[in-house]
């Protein structure tokens, strides 16, 4: 059997980790975003989490949803439902061997189309540029996986 | 330390990496769904989605959400929860060297299992149907997190 | 190219794919959890599975939603969103070659933290205990990245 190809040694895989760590935190970031947005709104879903804080009259808030937070709620689930898929099906990529230069267009198309539809969904700017971002990033992801199942096995 | 056993030279990773790509592009798949759900609704959640599109009297829609298009949505998220931890202990399986023919009949019950139910969810077909099509993709998934465990270190 | 440090020869991959399955299995376990509490309290959100259950009237039951229910999807939710990225940031940080001892104490830390946090949340016990665990394990993870991030290519 062969030498690995997922080892910090081989450039595509250093590539990869770099990348994937950064949309990966950019995800992680959402927790943090929708916490100040629950803060600056008041806006706490848990019971316990709302009976902590006190509104302008000094009593303990009751728990209701915020279109703000659910906003970004959402931008997080979006990340979720594509971030991971191209950590996932970029690793399997980096096991075809791929070109370093085809290698580094997929994961900065990838990485620059998904921090952008962070800013298009959050701002909010105008569709379709949203849509675009999302569509880039999945077209990115696709690619990858088009290039595994061509070396596949079922 | 020894060759690697997550290279497309091993006809079970082979195997693993064919088979999660099937599965998370069929869960990418939802997005799709969901868009095309939503236009035929004309459901959409985003304030600045909704009021691009016009309604039959030439008037912005309002945002709103839509039992047909809820129904995708919690398919999609019933994805994420199941086809990713298939992936990730799968990977990890891959590298507990099993026989080929046991890995893929985990993979194939898995794949199988989760492309039937999400035609159960969508269509929907009567329960238990989706009931035990979900538990059969848990099972695999489970069984191969069994053989990882086995081999571990705490 | 080196040998790789992603098999079960490599002491850190071997505690790696263990923590990384019990905080996976973890998480899958909240689907029962789901199950169970949906049972429970006569919440189904498919109206194909609550005409099929019979209220004590013997009536079919309405789809509705129940607090304890939606507690239960935000825990698993919040788990889709912490521990997908421990893992996939995990794995690219054991081709770091991190010592054993560093790497055990951030997969201990991070799996005590998830587990501690369901509990926190599920039963639950009173602020600031879920939010220090949740910060636990994102700590944890984002340690993890910086390694990663700094034997990087961009």
């Amino acid at each position: 059997m062969a030498a690995t190809l997922l080892s910090l040694d081989n450039d595509v895989f250093r590539a990869f980790a770099t990348y994937a760590t950064v949309v990966v935190v950019k995800t992680m970031l959402m927790s943090g975003i929708t916490a100040v947005t629950r803060f600056k709104n008041k806006a706490f879903i848990n019971p316990e989490d709302a009976a902590s804080m006190k509104d302008k009259d000094g009593k303990p808030l009751k728990p209701f949803t915020h279109q703000d937070v659910e906003r970004v709620r959402r931008c997080h689930l979006n990340d979720l439902e594509n971030v991971i898929p191209f950590v996932l099906i970029g690793l399997l990529y980096v096991t075809t061997n791929p070109s370093l230069s085809t290698a580094l267009l997929h994961f900065r198309i990838f990485a620059a189309a998904r921090i952008l539809h962070t800013f298009a969904y959050l701002i909010p700017l105008p569709q379709p540029s949203r849509a675009m971002l999302f569509m880039a990033g999945l077209l990115a992801t696709l690619s990858m996986a088009y290039n595994v199942f061509s070396k596949g096995l079922l």
